[in-house]
Parts: structure tokens; sequence; C-alpha cells
């Protein structure tokens, strides 16, 4: 196909009348289609339902450590619970606390910690004039939602193929000891699927923060969501890179089991130095007495170990892989060739993202709307929910059945034609 | 017996000879004993093992709003969760928030988001020059500890017989705006076992603050935690009193099945006001997507509903009550009539509180540890662990056997004893 841009207004004309034909046609259906959630399907659920069956009246319930998981105590996880999950996050089980079925529950807390007892020994952010967080964009809003949340500055990182702009983040890092922390998603980024390059990761390593309160937010949501057996991203331990570049405590990792087991009923954890641990812990032990260890001990008992839990991935992949094919197969056959979007096929996460042209996205959202598709809301990707260029859209295709994607894609590229050629037309 | 204060210095001496002597005996068994948590025993925990059958891979997953339990969403808890702990709390099901597994975690979340927030629109705690809250003593240590760790000044209420001191606290309320909460277990209290009178409740929902962000924070722990069936507390419902004296907004109620079902693994909530339900959701979506549906579910399909719940708490309550009878006994035995300390026969609850001559308490703590009891630190019942009267003990008989507990119980009373004396002798 030729590129929109160099046809003419009265082929563009044609193309649109056609192209309007096709979409009322759709719009008679009255679909019910929804791309806006990254939320698994019932058939990912059901891989885990043996997961209630693990723990039953007779089951054995006193922990490796001899901790009957039924009582009060242990703050920061069963021990086996901190194996499985040091795994996860590949570092070793001493460098990991257990929290509850969340990780944005734990990184809000965090936030909160900082905000109200500063980080390890530092002034409370609250207390500060002004506190400032980098924010890669296009990126994951509910991250952005806690910093606005709590009056904290949001700046906006470019997103490149390898990861954040590091020569902005390093130097915004060095020269502002304003800015406290840094959202990141590291592997199949939300929502771009793009996943740091080792030099990103070093780099990170390496900062050298004006603030010594200055935390990595590591978010490693996707860490063994992988959609391909043969053909998966690896990124760098970043803990690791961290210690062995002299900056034990600049990193906090959160993980959990939300996609991997049950959404909401998962266990999630964090990863950091021993000095990063005590600070969690000092503001815990006042919170809770500890969190739901039959609940820890019940993935424990059902994952066994990382084996597990990757062939269990291996299952959740075969359920998903299909889904994202059907979109990126629509996108491909409609849309290559015609320089009105771009996207990137992940391998892995639960995102595809789309980039329109500049003052398309919330247009094309509307005008998808209006056939009966359900998108994330444009702008939803960018703090404050403000996509200056108003060209980003966030596909999630985990939901609805590969068939239903089909449409849902079909839907999404006339929508994006239209409203591209309409573009075009008003200039 | 006579009073120790009307025996002869000799009288005192050969008593202390004689108790000594006992005491080496005690010693020389080299006994562990701890009275010193309010944790459940196994046979209690045992009573809910059935709770880990209701749910299993064939299970219908789907609550009877139609969500599906296993994924994300529903914020603030699932219909029927909502309905059972609505009626726990004795209010409708409009007036109730589901947490996560933790009471303590709620209340936490809720002083910390009063500091970030505010309260409904009021400035943030934080930004205050001065926070101050009352605090009823004895009382419980860890919500003294919340207060201290977020630098709020603690004020010391005298618990009566009928709840906390009203004409003091309705003084300190009405005069100073800087006065923003009074922690307050109603029934059963920790660690008297007092039950405020329904005067006492009027009062408090008749409060007339200075500060328009005062709250009650009322931990309703032990609300359904009787230990007879024919002779049990009954409180008033302190939300309908508040709106009836025209003050729906004053009390946030705290409630969880932690000493129901599992500690660690229960469910808890938050009864309040619309106003209030409003401030704590708008926290509430940025921390957290939904709480663990699949518990909540768990308890409701274990308990089904209040009558359920009872009958549940009957059988705590066997379990319990020979427990509390073995030690209240040994007290009555031993120490009556002797004028060196007293205690209540709590009805329900987990804990008799006993009061030593002043000046004795930390001493009879040692002296009991000496012979292998563990109880609760003296001091603990009070803000920043500070007794000034250095007098109330904690004993909690919920973990060990009854038998235990006798024995327990005359190391405690032969402490007590010779602790008095020696105060006695030394005057």
């Amino acid at each position: 196909m030729k590129p929109y841009n160099e046809l003419s207004t009265e082929e563009l004309l044609a193309l649109q009348s056609e192209l309007e034909k096709k979409f009322e046609e759709i719009k008679a259906k009255d679909l019910h289609l929804d791309m806006s959630r990254g939320k698994p399907a019932t058939a990912q659920l059901n891989l885990s339902n043996g997961m209630m069956d693990v723990l039953t009246s007779d089951s054995d319930l006193i922990g490796e450590e001899g901790v009957d998981c039924r009582n009060y105590g242990v703050l920061d996880g069963i021990s086996e619970a901190k194996q499985l999950l040091a795994d996860m996050s590949e570092v070793t089980k001493d460098k990991v606390i257990i929290y509850g079925n969340s990780s944005l529950n734990v990184m809000f807390d965090t936030v909160s910690r900082c905000m109200t007892h500063g980080v390890c020994g530092h002034t409370p952010w609250s207390k500060l004039d002004k506190v400032k967080f980098l924010c890669p964009v296009p990126g994951y809003d509910r991250h952005f939602a806690i910093t606005e949340y709590f009056g904290i500055e949001m700046i906006n990182i470019p997103m490149l193929e390898t990861g954040p702009d590091m020569d902005m983040v390093e130097k915004l890092v060095a020269e502002d000891d304003a800015v406290k922390g840094i959202w990141c998603v590291p592997k199949y980024s939300n929502p771009q699927g793009i996943s740091y390059s080792d030099d990103t990761v070093r780099r990170f390593a390496a900062l050298k923060p004006a603030a010594k309160d200055f935390r990595i937010f590591w978010d490693n949501a996707y860490s063994i969501h992988h959609l391909y057996d043969n053909d998966q991203d690896v990124i760098l331990e970043l803990l690791e890179e961290c210690e062995k570049s002299g900056n034990p405590d600049i990193v906090y990792k959160f993980i959990s089991t939300s996609k991997v087991s049950f959404p909401g009923s998962g266990v999630a954890a964090v990863a950091a130095s021993e000095n990063n641990l005590k600070d969690f812990k000092k503001h815990m032990k006042f919170q809770t007495i500890g969190h739901d260890k039959l609940n820890q001990l019940r993935h424990v008992r059902f994952f066994k170990d990382m084996d597990g839990m990757h062939a269990h991935m291996r299952k959740h992949a075969d359920i998903l892989r299909p889904k994202f094919e059907a979109v990126l197969e629509v996108l491909d056959r409609e849309l290559t060739g015609l320089e009105i979007g771009s996207w990137i096929a992940p391998k892995g996460g639960y995102f595809i993202s789309f980039e329109a042209l500049e003052g398309c996205a919330k247009a094309i959202v509307t005008k998808a709307a209006e056939a009966g598709l359900v998108m994330t809301g444009a702008g939803a990707t960018y703090p404050y929910g403000k996509d200056t260029k108003d060209s980003n859209i966030r596909i999630a295709p985990s939901y609805p059945t590969p068939e239903e994607l089909a449409v849902a894609a079909d839907i999404f590229v006339t929508s994006v034609k239209l409203v591209s050629i309409a573009k075009m037309l008003n200039k």
C-alpha cells in the first residue's frame, strides 16, 4: 500500500467514503468489545484452580521453619515463600520481604512511607518543598497515579527501544536533588513491551544521584510473562549490578504473582539491599503483624519451585500468544506501509502499544467506541493523563477471545484510518 | 486472709521466707511458660480448618454480583462479604468496606492517610504543628505504637468501669483542636475486658470536638468474642448513635475475623458514614486494585451468616473459658483480701488485666521471668511504654493449656506476693 500522505485529496476522499461505509456496517452489528484492561482471561484463571486444592483441612500447615501458618507472626514472610519469590526476582532469599496480595499496594505504601518517614533516615519527602519523579513514557497509569496523588511532580522521560532515555535520566538525576525516584517496568514494559538493554540496566546501576535518597522503583511485573518459548527477552538483574557499581541501596524491586496465579489473590514481594529491607521492616512492624501465610504456603505448594512456575507460565503463553498474534496480524495486514501509525510486536507482557499520527489518539479511541470497542483512554499512559502529542494508545489483548480480537482489531484499524484521513484532509 | 498492710514486719518476713522457699522450688522445675501473647491456641485454629475445604477447583467462584473472585476488580469487597462483616459490625451493608487480612493494617493506613491527605478535605495532619490522640489506659500497645510512629502526641485517659473517663474526653476534645482522635476497644477492652456502658457510647456519639477532623478510632476487636453463653456484654452500636446525635462522620469502626477464623488469613473491614467511606475509597483506589476476593468468598462460604459465626465463636469460648477460669481461680484463691492487687474477671476478649501495688509491675514481671514465666512487658499497655504508676500487667491466657495456666498463675501470684512484701518492707 501507498503511504496515506502520498495520496491525493481525491484518493483520500474516495478511501474515506469506502471506510465510512464499512464503519457503518460494523456499527450496525451492535458489538460490545473491550481491549482496555490488562486482565487475564477466564481460561488463564482456570490454570491456577488447582491452587485451591493444595491446602485442605488435612494438610500439614506448618512452614519449614516450624511456624503454624494459621496463626499470628512472621512479619516478612515464610521461608519457603521467600525462596520462591527470591528465585522469581533472581536474588537470594535474604534480600526479599513477602507482602500481601498486590505489588501495587507495596509501591503505594513505599511512596507513602517515603513521604511520612523518609528513606533510610533522610528527610521525609513531605517536609521538602519539591519532590520529583522521572516517568518513562508511555508507561503504567497506576504508577503515575500514585506519585500524582502524593503531590510529586512528574517528569516525562522518552522510552527508546533500549529502555528510558538514559542520557536524560543520568542528567536529571545528577543535577537535581529534588528528583527522588523513577518508575520502571524493565521487562516487556507496559505498554510497549520493551525490555531494557544490558547497557540501560548498567547505567541505572551506575547512576550518581544528587539526592542520597533517590530510589529506582523497579516494577518487574512481567519478569516471567513470555509469549514465546524460544524467543524470550532476558534482562540483567539490577540489584547485583547495583552492588557491583557500589550502589546497592539505589533500587527497590517489586514483584508479584498477580498474573501468575490469581490477580487479587496472589503474593507480592520486595527485593532490595539489607539497608533498604531494614527500612521497609521498620515501617512494616507498625503496620501489620504479618501477611497471609496460608496464601504464601498455598503458592509454594502449588508451584513448588521456579521450574513449576515457568511450566505454568508456558500455559499462560499458550493462551495469550494467539491473542497477541490475532491483533498483530490485523495491524500488519491493514496498516503496514500506510505511515499512519507504528507499533512493536512484543515478546511478552500484557500490552501492545500503538503510536498514531500526532493529535489522533483521542479521536481514534472515540471513534472505536462508536463501533462498540472500548480501548484504554488515550493519554492514560502519560503522567497527569497528558500525552502532549496525543498519539499513544494502549491495546490490551488478554481478556477477549482471539476471534473477538480479530473483530476488535478490525474496528481499531478502521478507526485509525478514518481519523488519519480526516486529519490529512483538514490540513 | 489479712491484708498485707496489716501484717507486722515480723509476719511479713516470715511470709517472705516461706514464699521464697516456694519460689526456689518452682525455679528448680525449670519451667517455660508464656502468658504474654493474645494469640489463639492450636485447638482454636483447628476450629476453622474446614475453611480450607470450602473452595476447591470445582467450586463456583463467581460472587453473587457476578464477579469472578479469581480476577482483578471490586475495590471495596464482594457483596456477600460486605453483608457478613456489616452484620458483624451491626451496620447495614452500604456502610462497609472490606479490606485485606488485618484491621491493624487498616488502622495504620488510616492514620497514614490522615497524615498525608487529611480527613475529608481538611488539612493533612503532617502539615499541622501538633496532632494529639487520646489514649484510654491501660490499652492496646499496637494502637499506641502507630500514633507514636507518626509523631502524634498521646494523652492518657483513665479507664473507668464504664469505659474511658468521658468527663476528661469531652473536655479535651472540646477545648483543643489539636486533638484529632481517640483509640477505643469498646467491648472486652484490651487488656481489662471492660465493655463501654450505654452512657459512655452515647457521650462518644454526642462529642463536640473543636477539630472538625476529629475521629473516634473504634476498634471493635472482640465484638463477638464472648466467654459465656448466658452472660454476655452488649454495647450500643456507635454509628447509629452518632447518626442520632447528628454526628455521623465522627467515627471509624474497625473489625476483623482475625480471632474468628485464622489470624493473618482473615478479613478486615471498616464501617463508617457515607462521607467517610468516600474518603477511604478515594485513597484506596490508588493503593490497590482490590483485596483478596477468594478469601472473602472462603469466609462467607464457611460461616454462611452471623448465626454460623456465633456458633463458631461458642466453640472458641469452650476452649478459652477454662483457661480464663484457671487463671482467675488462682488469683481469687491466692490474692483475695490481701490488698496487693486487683483485677476484673472479664466476660470476653483475650486478656485479664492485673493492677499491682504502685511501683511493683516491672518487678513482678521480672520475678516471674526468673521462674520461667514470660509476661507482657510491664508498661506495654501505656503510650510510650510508660506506666507512671508501674502497676498494670496484662495477662494473656489464650495460648497455654489450662494446666499450664494453673502453674503459670501460681508463679505469677507468688511473684506478686514477694514483690509486694519487698515493697512494704522497704518503706
